[in-house]
């Protein structure tokens, strides 16, 4: 099955970045306005999905005439067009999704984005959410591997109660742990290395790691 | 009992703001670098909590001289700084909190901090976090006040499972809802005048609310 990748609307600063990420063959679904930036590093999406509040008309017209499907949904409705998005492509069996311009500062969004993914990734779902800053994984194989350099700061997120974290690679080991969410005590580790590994045996924990060694963000 | 307020390291662009915050007799708690935000607005903090590694050395003299008390903790421990404040203020009978600088855009953070309140409000606390964009309210009591202007979005967030929800001054009404944290479809939205009233009868509800009418923020 090929990779599926979902362009939010979000921060879009850095284009050369987010073109490097995407692949021939992904499978490429704009979240609204999110199309525009895919329309805008030349690619065409496979699929629109939105209420198309927040993407040009013109650009719009273009896609339709480039052969892109377009799922729309009125404005007033119970869930947000990112959540409407990951519904879609689940049904339509994508499995490896990457989902880029969702990590925005609006707080809401941020946390509605995160939350809406624990029933997929129960499903089977390994997600990615990434931008030039960071990168936050929630996988359900129980095994995630880290690649990147010294020093790096890797944070470990329980979003249901975690069991069984045995890390290796890590500067803060942790071995048959349990993460409760309610209690994180598993941020601001490091990696010692190029490479760590995170194991564990039940639970949905999410990964975050930023790009930059101990950059402080804030 | 006096409100307590805890001032993180984290965004501080806008210290005009922050001293509107601030009233006389608060109790201020400077949450290692935090102290030194504090110290710019000409306010000496009650406590200063941290490991010190971002706090001015020279600053720290000056506020020990003033009688600021110091409760120092070594770098490397399992809770993040304000973590450990929190539970300080909890133990020292505080009720009333209000959060600043901690809601930066360093995603793990963020979420540790979020994740960090939900036993504390359980326990009775009534906290709110904000920062001149917006302005987040964990409280136990179950029922949420808003006050605002027309158009200006108000998100919900179910971060235990929330059931019994009303909504009265809102664009789009709950009745006796129940929101799952997994599940997120109350964000975005909006006062339709200048007030509004959120109960529920059960579990911990985020309410996350704009400065600005209908602003973009991502």
């Amino acid at each position: 099955m090929r990779r599926c990748v979902l362009v939010a609307n979000g921060n879009w600063q850095n284009p050369e970045w987010h073109a490097k990420q995407l692949r021939e063959n992904d499978f490429l679904v704009g979240i609204d306005g999110g199309a525009q930036h895919l329309y805008q590093l030349g690619r065409l999406p496979d699929l629109v999905v939105g209420d198309l509040d927040s993407l040009d008309a013109e650009v719009a017209r273009e896609l339709k005439a480039g052969g892109c499907q377009f799922v729309v949904y009125p404005p007033e409705k119970d869930l947000t067009d990112t959540q409407i998005a990951l519904d879609l492509v689940k049904q339509r069996g994508f499995r490896d999704i990457l989902l880029l311009g969702a990590l925005g500062c609006r707080i809401d969004h941020l946390l509605s984005n995160l939350f809406s993914l624990v029933p997929l990734v129960n499903d089977g779902m390994r997600i990615k959410l990434a931008d030039p800053e960071q990168s936050l994984w929630l996988f359900p194989n129980n095994e995630l591997k880290i690649e990147g350099v010294p020093g790096q700061v890797v944070s470990l997120l329980a979003l249901t109660p975690v069991t069984g974290i045995t890390t290796n690679g890590l500067k803060y080991p942790l071995q048959d742990a349990t993460l409760d969410p309610f209690c994180p005590y598993a941020i601001s580790n490091e990696l010692i290395g190029n490479k760590a590994k995170v194991s564990w045996s039940k639970g949905v924990l999410l990964g975050v790691c930023f790009s930059r060694p101990n950059h402080d963000y804030i």
